[in-house]
């Protein structure tokens, strides 16, 4: 049986393990990104692995996060990043170059090659047929540093697109489909693999919608294989020769199998506040609309722009709603602004906003109190807007744009026949926003400003772990609820001392004092803790903070990995039944910890309820050394490892 | 003798008193501006006032301050003012349409009309003969009543401005010299006139930029005579109905004259923290930039972008400097977008931001730790960046822009030519952003965020008032002192109970707790108090606190008013060495102040240090009234006073 698109790439890269799914490998990391809201965190772990210069093929920070800059903090961390990137061999794009995904498809990312990111919508660049995994800042660091990347075998999905999309439907109507079909919980442990006809029928830029959004079924990563189309988006890019084919053997095995007939979906919403709460945007038309919201590294993509802009074109947005749009990169701007494509939108009244994340990550735009906010990005988390009350739906650029001149939900099958926009055969190429690292980084001064703070350092296992259960919550909490991430907190993210402060607290907004007052203690979690963004801080804060164990129904992976690499044990409840009976406050002991670390399954007792929990704790050998040492630097340096280089 | 521009336009709205310098007039209020961050206070006195619809010629709402939105507070502002205006018979300019005084010229400015404006730039249109002035909210409230706006006579100063600019000397450095010679309390009781040969060469967009920055003068207002020049601005935008002619009689007197010699001024700048510390260019050269920002309603207009674009063309940002634009207005952008200019700007890697405010007000991009920062705005307080430690320098747009490309402070003589930029005969005229309020307001319902809170209303005057003094601080303290603005407050302009734990705070960072601990007290203040914007928010603050009084050695325009309209009485040192007299916590009082109030002098006698001191009450007998009742809303409702309409 031949092999798969996915299992190509791994084995190309396998380091150790076996292709087994389940079993832990570890791959070699060809290329890495970072952005400016885990960056500045990841590169503080990389001076801690005291490495002078990045062993991979290339690395590169981006800034186009914390952009907005309502204090020196931001501007600090950009400073910070930029003289270390400069100094330790990394690619550095400027901020207003575009947002780190989008910039990545168009210049950097390079089919079959492996790319670790700290942004969890890394895998957009599957959509050129990168093996692109996101992770937390300190695995980044450690790949920076020539180190292998570990993970488990990840179950690969064949996901098989029948027939063609309707006019007016699209790309993120196919996402949103999987969402309502598998759930934010239905990728776990899983590649997903995108091939058929209809595969080939969609562009780089909508399969990267696709690979992007597969972050919320919480995926490893997706996949499209690399073919024709990237050959020719590779070529107008002027890096045809960068192109390689890693297309699926003709009998190549999947561990699963799907199919989506594209010619029956219809334009979709995701409703609030899950991706996965999707309806047809034809039942949806009824709500009003105060706020749309176009771009982010789902879709702000040339022929997204395009075809906005041909909407709007002499058109007025309506009364009632503010339109912003953010183009996904500098060269896409550039693009809009010589065709007169953004004259198009900004007569129409749209506030152009610069090439960044922006508003989806509540950088700014927050909506009013109780609004309705349309938006083609990819996650729509209670509070994650700036405005917990606001309700958001995730739509294409088609229905949003169209929906801000009606000012209400609508369905754009009405608006007659969608415009046409191809791809471009040249892009327009300038890449004099991007600085390159100094040859030798010497006399590069490192500029460290006052809000950068030494990170928590974890401590090495003891035999008796005892603390209080600090607070119960349920399922599918998100890194936004455990790190709140949103204007007013960003700039601190280089802070954990500070941002501690406001750890948990969407849920539980005592949880930073009892857990003061308690010296630490242990989080209750329900199904699918931690998913969402890769952001470590969702770690760190807790570890601040004296947490020393996770108990949950389920993890969500990159979080999973971020606890065990910061000494927090992830600790899953063999009878979920079990949960139930945990209340806040009370207290739990595990013993004979130095030899149960060992074990796959953990005995946790209850001391005020008397009762015993087995939790399950599958988790590789090498997982288990790091809580024993107290997080992945530990034991890096308890262990006098020498990285892999 | 006959009449300057000013006078002429000052006899025909005369209501009450007599043009005599010094003496209190009333003058009748054709229109108003009001922006977002005073907007909502003054709309919410609006109300108090109870008044269905506005009884100006056109009152405009601006959305130009609190654009960022990194929360749902100014989302709510923005919504209160949209249906308030609608409601009530304003014209409201939606966000993303431009700065309010920009837009006043472009789209509604009148020559000889008067202009009553809740933002201290309002002067601003004195670039196309309007007569100008800024206000507190409360003011401009009334005059949207139909109320006159009362002021003492100024002196109208005559500034002939001779021969013409040399090259890369612009009209930024024409204001630049004005304070360097006048400094910041050089213009308080005096409207500038600007004539003569050298004026008549200077086109809409440069008057303005001097007037404008008139206010950092401390002048009333500043008035260019409404002349040919003008009128064909006004025809480019298509408004030559809007045109008449105000120039001065040719035998007309002025209370003070003046001269600039435009051939012999050079490229100036600002320097830290005061717009009066003057400096040329070509001394500040070694001065590394480390970010520009070009825009704010001093010079955003076309002229100065296509100038800028120009320069930036087919060049690249220095790698260490941050460059943001700022496009005064829509129509600026939109003209900027389709002849090509924009794509300049992009090209370079500039940072194009919304046309608003923006990093003027520290709504974003605050510059790193220690940074400089040269921009092209008009005030360089302290901190107003929002970054404490940086060092903001105001220069002209070429100054800027050649030093973005350079990296450091550059004389932009060495650039070779400069570009010349023609004033468009024709601009791009599309209003489809301002909404036009509905012709019945009845159904129109007020939306009220929860961030809205009511203000707080000064009580009458007692007979005794006494009290701590609770801080003491030096000179030209501004209302950025006062009531700091900034991106992380700016949100809470509607909420005064919040804002008030700020008072003071950047010259005494427990003047909040010390006001709460002694149930008010008084205010010690050296020369020029309350200099700066025209925000209410630095008299409805300390009210909230319980301020009772300010003594100081002398007052700004605006900020004594707006302490008068909150029945806070601002007092003089009739001896400025008194000042040293005082210390923090000396416990003073007034006694038989239903007499004194009708005093020009006023005795304070000092408890702790068992002295007395006069000070000067130099006020008009309403401004008596309005102590005497509390404020200039309870002087209304107590005299069952209707307005004048």
């Amino acid at each position: 049986m031949g092999l798969n698109a996915a299992k190509k790439i791994i084995k190309n890269h396998l380091v150790k393990g076996e292709m087994v799914p389940g079993r832990e490998i570890a791959i070699k990391i060809d290329r890495t990104l970072t952005q400016d809201s885990t960056g500045t965190m990841a590169y503080l772990q990389f001076e801690a692995l005291g490495i002078d210069r990045v062993k991979t093929k290339k690395s590169v920070a981006f800034i186009d996060h914390n952009m907005l800059q309502s204090g020196p903090e931001n501007a600090d961390d950009h400073l910070y990043i930029q003289t270390m990137a400069k100094k330790h061999g990394i690619y550095f794009s400027r901020p207003g170059n575009g947002i780190c995904h989008q910039v990545n498809l168009e210049r950097f990312g390079v089919p079959g090659d492996t790319l670790l990111g700290s942004d969890s919508h890394t895998p957009t660049a599957g959509g050129i047929g990168m093996l692109a995994i996101g992770a937390g800042g300190l695995d980044v660091a450690v790949a920076m540093g020539g180190g292998e990347y570990y993970l488990n075998m990840p179950k690969i999905v064949k996901v098989n697109l029948e027939g063609k999309l309707r006019e007016w439907v699209t790309a993120k109507d196919i996402i949103l489909e999987m969402l309502k079909r598998l759930t934010v919980k239905g990728g776990i442990g899983k590649i997903f693999e995108y091939v058929g006809e209809g595969a080939k029928t969609l562009s780089v830029p909508e399969r990267a919608t696709i690979t992007n959004m597969g972050a919320e079924l919480g995926a490893t990563t997706s996949i499209f294989p690399s073919d024709d189309v990237v050959y020719k988006f590779l070529k107008a890019q002027g890096r045809e020769k960068d192109f390689s084919c890693v297309e699926p053997d003709e009998d190549a095995g999947y561990d699963e199998e799907m199919k989506i007939d594209l010619s029956s979906l219809e334009p979709m919403a995701a409703c609030p506040h899950s991706p996965d709460k999707v309806a047809a945007v034809s039942e949806l038309e009824s709500i009003k609309v105060n706020q749309v919201c176009i771009g982010s590294c789902t879709n702000s993509s040339y022929v997204d722009m395009m075809k906005v802009a041909n909407i709007l074109k002499g058109r007025t947005v309506d009364e009632n709603v503010s339109l912003t749009i953010s183009p996904g990169s500098r060269q896409v701007l550039n693009m809009l602004s010589k065709n007169g494509a953004l004259g198009y939108m900004i007569g129409a009244g749209a506030r152009v906003l610069e090439s960044a994340c922006g508003p989806c990550i509540g950088m700014g735009q927050s909506p009013a109190t109780d609004a309705v906010s349309l938006r083609t990005f990819n996650r729509n988390f209670e509070g994650r807007s700036g405005t917990k009350s606001a309700k958001v739906y995730l739509v294409s650029p088609e229905v949003a744009a169209v929906s801000a001149l009606t000012g209400h939900i609508t369905d754009p099958r009405c608006f007659g026949k969608p415009y046409e926009i191809d791809m471009p055969k040249e892009f327009l190429i300038d890449d004099n926003m991007v600085v390159k690292p100094s040859e030798n980084g010497d006399n590069v001064k490192i500029m460290r400003g006052p809000n950068i703070k030494p990170f928590p350092k974890a401590k090495p296992l003891t035999d008796v772990i005892s603390g209080k259960v600090l607070t119960k919550v349920g399922n599918n909490i998100t890194t936004d609820h455990i790190m709140p991430s949103n204007a007013k907190l960003l700039p601190y993210r280089s802070n954990i001392p500070y941002l501690s402060n406001y750890c948990l607290t969407p849920c539980d907004k005592d949880f930073p004092s009892k857990a003061r007052k308690n010296s630490g203690g242990f989080i209750l979690a329900g199904e699918n803790y931690g998913q969402g963004s890769s952001r470590e801080h969702a770690a760190l804060a807790p570890l601040y903070l004296g947490v020393k164990a996770v108990f949950a129904k389920s993890f969500a992976r990159i979080h999973r990995q971020n606890l065990i690499n910061n000494g927090i044990i992830p600790l899953a409840f063999k009878k979920p039944e079990d949960y139930e009976d945990i209340d806040v406050m009370d207290e739990l002991e595990m013993v004979d910890m130095f030899e149960q670390i060992d074990s796959d399954v953990i005995v946790v007792k209850n001391k005020t309820k008397n009762k015993e929990y087995n939790m399950s704790f599958n988790v590789t050998q090498r997982q288990r050394n790091m809580i024993k040492y107290g997080g992945l630097l530990n034991l890096m340096k308890e262990q006098h490892l020498k990285l892999n280089i």
